[in-house]
């Protein structure tokens, strides 16, 4: 079986799916398969099962078959229930993520081994909390900004300190609205009370406070994540890597870091740098430690250290069945249970490390941040000595991989755009070139494409399908988490993807030197793309909701990317969904989210499976929201031209 | 229909189903048989919705049927994930409680609408999380005060407060087990996280965050929302009161307080007090204004000021069909939606209060604490106003109703305690003479009975039915929620009932002068019997487990009631259940509810739905529970007779 030759990504998974029918391995697929229908009830959103007089399941069609559960809910109120919740349950992740690397930073010393990394960003975000860091130590500092962030969480008073950075015109949306969070973990609660039986049952309502708790992932979790982790573990910069399961390598060891949270991974990086890890592999006779990440831990490291990537969500059971993988270890979210039977399989040892995540039959090591390098150095142990227990008949690496380069903070891509920049004229380090080349119509606008994989979607393939479509429409992409992934695989990634691109895109992909899809990190990392929207609005003087910007989650299944939708709705920008949300069975509700939605936060829902389609929808939106712009900045850009030469115009003044 | 005749309590439901039939009104029952069958998958917890990959609906019998989910989640790992977030459900609305009441005393001051009631207690609590008192206004205290509790919602490190409450040895299990909740939200987010897709999928340690989380319930919101509430607006007394339909008045205007805070109500009675609102409500020909209660508000309200019991969960659509309401005020938790409909059939008002919890078709009327009783009186009028509206043909008031004694708050029980302490042997004030009559025997136990109504159960039945085997066989009775006013229509927390009572029980009801069934307020108030048993168990130099002491929710449905359930089993109390969980799909999930979690926590889960059978169960346990704690005891007691010796024993010493 350990033959290798290039296959196709969709044959690759195919080849992986075949090899575990001949080894009588049960995936995802086998149970999708044994599952039969979804149930209807459930797809639709009309299940309620918030209090034990049920389950209650009421008609999605009116006027047939049960209209209310047994309190009287309607299936506006039920489905509106059930968003909300998935919308807490989404917040709650990243918020306990945020905490999690708070934490560390708040035990953060010189001499320990979480230091800092990113003084000019702990320095910068002091300055903006009102922190002084005059005279004093960089660790009082960041012990002082970590304790500040903590209580982000659960301060009795106030509202969140990252609204602040939004544009005047949304935070003013916000407080019309009566949306800006509170503490972040305080809207989780309000929101599970709000959904208890017999709290809000108004739709509308229910909608309002759900964005509150979605802004307080996307203002609150998914920004401290984001920015704490750059802080300790550095703000990511340009690099190369290597994308798919073709990045195992049979000779090494091969660990596989699965999960979310960068604490743990950044360790396991510095771990299998040590000069006595490296060595106790050679002594069980591998050629090196081969470290592959795979959904957002492995965009962390991958950000930060150029890790290459092994694969995405519904890669998580095929790189196991490579056969060559010593250990999969795993924090927190998107883990698969089955990682249990299948690893059980081969000779891979599956790891947990969390006590948010312990999964029945893993081998638990729980990762102690006060020891962290000691406890990261166990774990790789781990997996070294696991590698004579390798079956060679079993081994198969597809040999499918792709160059691609990423690492585009906002601080990356400014940097990249003041390469334009004539630094007689303009200052450096601002979003100018970006609002420019956006304002002439050299790039028509921009797509944050994000999210997970989905088994209602063939694996990667609306993800893929849409970046293309988008890029050759002179659209950017910018990506996170496993849509970021599947972009890597893809070689979307590669600067030499620019030939894909429209003229417009290409041009600015030449000149600025960048892939014509950008991958910026992991799924908290959306608040990259928060912040780098914001900065682009403020800059042109506008809301989020004026700039030709979408967001689109084509293979979604988390409750995190529910909350994601939310947040990024709820900041203005579009939403467009390949997978359908449990909402149908609530005419109220769907008119809400794709109608009514854009009244109150100048953005709404566009939902469609064919990817296809989504991405007319998308590219006709932006237009939608360019001619409303260009009428709006008429005077200021003074361009009465056409697209073509629109671009044309806007190639030359980039040249 | 105006004709009145005395009914029994099922008689009543029905007359006023006939008359909703008769005038073509739906209620729930209507509604129940709509919707047919439930769905088993739910019933059993087997269904998850987690992710949109799903539904996933995994079979509950092993080998038969798809075994996993998508992702490889069991049915352990389902049900257990389902029954988790019930927990974190449930822990939130006591949460969001608690912490609007700690915003209120925050608020209070001298002059304003929300005083201190018990500065005692204010000044005992400021002691105990070691406030300085000397010399400083009452108000400066409670502010402080009211700020730590808010941060036991968020802060960021520690664990809660009020655990150091507990018996020694039960913190220890708590540490031990590692579910020492640390800040109230976080727990719950913490659950909502670990429940997500790809994080905790091992049943155990599932049940164990849940542990963790219901303890923030049990020993946090609940405890912050009594005491609070106590110091704002009075520790409750011994009072008088009625209970049920019957109390509804037709020549006055009648108000329903419906919900859960107290800060709302109690502005309503005041409101209510108040000479204009009295005149304006002459002027419009009625003979005065009559607030009833239902649910905890209604229980709140009778236990600081004997407002009259309306009813429980289940009256709250028969009330309305009396077509004498001029209006329901509502804030949160258990209200039907189906209040709108019902309401709109009849002249009567129906008046949301909360932005937690708007419902569609309702009069929203914003309480806003700040103006609290401005908001309170135009609740008020509006209720008043409507008194013209009332359709004479419509109304029929069923003439139930039982003279009730409540107002048992622990420290209302000591004080009663105390009638029987030889004040020149033994100190007063303590739980020395519950100890004592439990050690001896005259008592076999006591019993919390608490929780809803649920239409799996015939309304009231099995509270009642369960109480009086219990009170018979004397074990005493305390009792919260809707189980309490279960208790006070049917008469049982009359002092009458001791007649109902075995010869131990009825001799201490007699001697201590109490009510057999000890009606202790609300649904948060099931902290007053946490404070109770643990003050006894300490006393006795025990834990809770050790004691006779059983919880029971016999009709239990909300989410609030599975939170209740698993930090009544964590704090050391069996719990006994007359509705089953959704857990019944996974076979190991109820053999850790009903088996294992006893070696972890000393007390386990008894499920029956046969009310006769249950009480039976509990009795053995009582007798199991006091044969263990009198061999531990043996030497000290030195009662080496029989049950019945015993009794006469105990009841001499008493006298």
């Amino acid at each position: 079986m350990s033959e290798t030759k290039m296959v196709s990504l969709d044959e690759m998974d195919e080849q992986l799916i075949q090899k575990a029918e001949a080894e009588g391995v049960e995936t995802m697929w086998d149970r999708k398969k044994a599952m039969k229908a979804p149930c209807g009830f459930g797809e639709k959103g009309v299940c309620c099962r918030i209090c034990a007089m049920g389950p209650c399941r009421v008609s999605p069609v009116e006027g047939k078959g049960a209209q209310r559960g047994i309190c009287g809910a309607t299936a506006d109120t039920i489905v509106a229930r059930n968003l909300a919740r998935m919308i807490a349950a989404g917040t709650s992740a990243h918020s306990d993520h945020a905490r999690d690397i708070a934490h560390v930073m708040h035990m953060a010393s010189r001499d320990g081994n979480y230091t800092i990394k990113d003084e000019r960003k702990l320095l910068s975000l002091a300055e903006e909390w009102e922190v002084n860091t005059e005279g004093r130590d960089i660790y009082d500092v960041a012990h002082e900004v970590a304790e500040i962030a903590l209580n982000e969480f659960g301060k009795p008073f106030g509202t969140l300190k990252f609204l602040e950075r939004a544009p005047e015109p949304r935070k003013k949306i916000w407080r019309e609205l009566d949306i800006e969070p509170r503490a972040i973990d305080r809207e989780i609660a309000t929101i599970m009370h709000s959904t208890h039986m017999g709290c809000t049952s108004d739709a509308e309502s229910l909608l309002k406070i759900g964005m509150r708790t979605a802004l307080a992932d996307g203002w609150g979790g998914s920004m401290i994540g984001t920015v704490f982790s750059d802080i300790l573990f550095g703000t990511p910069v340009p690099r190369e890597t290597e994308a798919n399961l073709g990045v195992l390598e049979e000779k090494q060891v091969n660990i596989i870091l699965h999960g979310h949270e960068p604490s743990l991974s950044e360790m396991i990086v510095m771990a299998a740098q040590d000069p006595q890890i490296i060595k106790l592999a050679e002594e069980v006779g591998a050629e090196g430690i081969n470290l592959a990440g795979m959904c957002c831990t492995g965009n962390e490291v991958t950000m930060r250290h150029g890790v290459k990537i092994a694969g995405n969500f519904f890669q998580q059971e095929l790189a196991v069945l490579t056969g060559v993988i010593e250990a999969v270890i795993v924090d927190v979210q998107c883990i698969f249970p089955s990682l249990t039977p299948i690893t059980d399989c081969y000779h891979t040892k599956f790891i947990t490390t969390s006590p948010k995540a312990k999964i029945t039959g893993a081998t638990h090591i729980e990762f102690n941040e006060e020891k962290a390098l000691e406890s990261a150095k166990s774990i790789v142990r781990e997996a070294i000595e696991n590698f004579k227990n390798r079956k060679k008949e079993k081994v198969f690496i597809p040999q499918t991989k792709n160059q691609a380069t990423l690492g585009y903070s906002v601080e990356a891509i400014i940097k990249q755009l003041d390469r334009v920049v004539n630094s007689n004229i303009d200052p450096q380090g601002t979003v100018k070139p970006l609002a420019d080349v956006i304002k002439a119509g050299v790039l028509r606008g921009a797509a944050g494409i994000v999210g997970c994989n989905n088994p209602k979607v063939k694996h990667d393939y609306s993800h893929i399908e849409i970046m293309k479509k988008l890029i050759a429409n002179d659209v950017i992409v910018v990506t996170t988490g496993c849509a970021a992934q599947a972009a890597a695989k893809a070689g979307l990634t590669s600067k030499d993807a620019a030939k894909l691109a429209g003229k417009g895109l290409q041009a600015v992909c030449e000149l600025v030197d960048i892939p014509p899809v950008l991958h910026m990190g992991s799924c908290v990392d959306i608040s990259r793309i928060l912040t780098l929207v914001g900065e682009t609005a403020k800059h042109m003087g506008v809301d989020n909701c004026d700039l030709p910007v979408v967001g689109v989650a084509p293979e979604w299944m988390s409750e995190k990317a529910v909350a994601i939708a939310n947040y990024v709705i709820a900041s203005g920008i579009d939403v467009f969904l390949g997978v359908e949300p449990p909402v149908m069975g609530s005419a109220a509700v769907v008119d809400m989210l794709t109608n009514k939605l854009e009244e109150m936060t100048g953005a709404k829902f566009f939902i469609d499976t064919d990817p296809h389609k989504l991405s007319a929808m998308m590219l006709d939106r932006i237009e939608e929201k360019r001619a409303k712009l260009e009428a709006r900045l008429g005077k200021e850009i003074e361009y009465g031209i056409t697209r073509a030469e629109e671009e044309e115009e806007g190639v030359k003044e980039l040249a």
